[in-house]
């Protein structure tokens, strides 16, 4: 017997056709929840609201790293804040330069839930470059006295409740302390057609600290709307200048990047470009 | 007192939350239905499948046109075969070289649900270039001794049901005997995340008859998956080679399509590229 799951947003509504729960939890933080699904395979879910699934994970998780990843001069120390799923630090410990990949995911029991029940994402635990901290990534990127970072990856929820301070000034301000002087960060922006206001007040947030801030786009079915937007940022680097060995040896092992994806994704439609005019 | 109306696709569920409904009828085709959306503004909706939203129309019918009528060479006869809302008669129009437009549309009830209900997209209703026609569009291209046309768009609704002759090979032969040597078919072709058969099938289908067959990929919210495609065929043109004077003169009147979106949006990721290259 199947039923269907529910993501309600902005009188929009998701639902998936679920075929067996696989894990419900509920931590200090959130309620966390993976499905199998008819449509997308495995999924997870939290506070309501889909994450990740096995059907599309690859767009999300190569569009969120590899432009930054492959713009970066030869970056060796990556930070990962959120992405308790592993999707993004897979995606960036395919990168043989990497030395270290911290990871700070608030939620211990995300990690778990998907260690255990969605182990076709996150295929990297076990790298021993990874270094996974359950702290508050806000605290950490305000705080730390680590090493800067070459590359920074924004992998947060949605900026409504608590995941609305990873869309503050002052938490961006923050990464770009604990980033390189020539380095690149690289986050989810939300989607354009339903969080308008949010997607144009953060590019105008990214613009106040960076020399170079670039919207991208690609579909991802899971989250509403379909139409995802991605956002990257640099003082130094240039957002179509590609380490072209790099790439070269990358490309074939992804599923959707590729050069041709890469350019083609920063293309902004009239909307946006207007928008952007308009800051 | 709002009510959500449902489109349900293959294990997936798109809701919008309703607040008026403006229009239901039946045809002896299928049911008509307008109402009134709190996320996407009015929306039309036939068989409970959403078609056109005032929102996200731009999007579908920008690039649906665009892309064929720029490449073309000098467009002055056009035939759109569906596209009852209007969305699509109304950008073709906006090529002032446009002389003749027909437009083959099976069922007079979505023309007068879409006239009176959604005047913000079907704007170009009175041009006296456009010619509406109330016929079989699969008999028209079959059988028609009118001349040929420089751009034919293929507007139809999903290949299941009643709409699967419109991605049959027999259907897109018959349009190529209504096209100019050097004419460019361009035509909606679904997505290709939930209905990848379907989606590989047609790209097969159509390379079998044209000489140059190319996909292209946007977000549409409104249809299932977010992610859609539509496929540019051509024996003579070059899908990279808009008209420069012609796209210079339309650009600025889009709110989607300009050269970035037009070129970026033909890149294929890679498991399309895989999938093309199994054909």
């Amino acid at each position: 017997m199947s039923h269907w799951y529910e993501e309600t947003f902005h009188g929009t509504r998701l639902s998936l056709e679920v075929t067996e729960t696989l894990f419900a939890g509920k931590s200090a933080f959130q309620t966390v929840e993976v499905f199998d699904t008819k449509p997308y395979g495995r999924v997870l879910a939290i506070d309501s609201v889909f994450m990740t699934s096995e059907a599309d994970e690859f767009i999300y998780h190569e569009l969120l790293t590899h432009p930054a990843m492959l713009t970066a001069r030869d970056p060796k120390r990556v930070l990962v804040i959120g992405g308790g799923d592993g999707g993004t630090v897979r995606e960036v410990l395919r990168h043989p330069g990497v030395e270290a990949c911290v990871m700070i995911e608030i939620d211990e029991l995300v990690v778990r839930a998907s260690r255990e029940h969605l182990p076709r994402i996150g295929t990297a635990w076990d790298d021993p470059r990874l270094d996974v901290r359950f702290i508050d990534g806000i605290d950490y990127v305000k705080k730390s006295d680590d090493a800067p970072y070459d590359v920074i990856l924004l992998d947060g929820t949605d900026p409504i409740g608590p995941g609305e301070v990873l869309f503050e000034a002052e938490f961006f301000e923050a990464c770009k302390r604990m980033l390189t002087p020539d380095g690149v960060l690289g986050l989810q922006s939300e989607t354009p057609m339903l969080l308008r206001d949010i997607f144009f007040e953060t590019q105008k947030k990214l613009r106040a600290l960076f020399g170079s801030v670039q919207p991208y786009f690609a579909g991802v079915p899971l989250y509403a709307t379909g139409s995802w937007s991605w956002t990257w940022c640099s003082d130094q680097r240039d957002h179509r200048s590609l380490d072209d060995a790099r790439a070269d040896a990358l490309i074939p092992g992804c599923r959707y990047y590729n050069r041709d994806v890469h350019h083609g994704a920063f293309a902004q439609p009239n909307y946006v470009r207007q928008g952007l005019a308009e800051l």
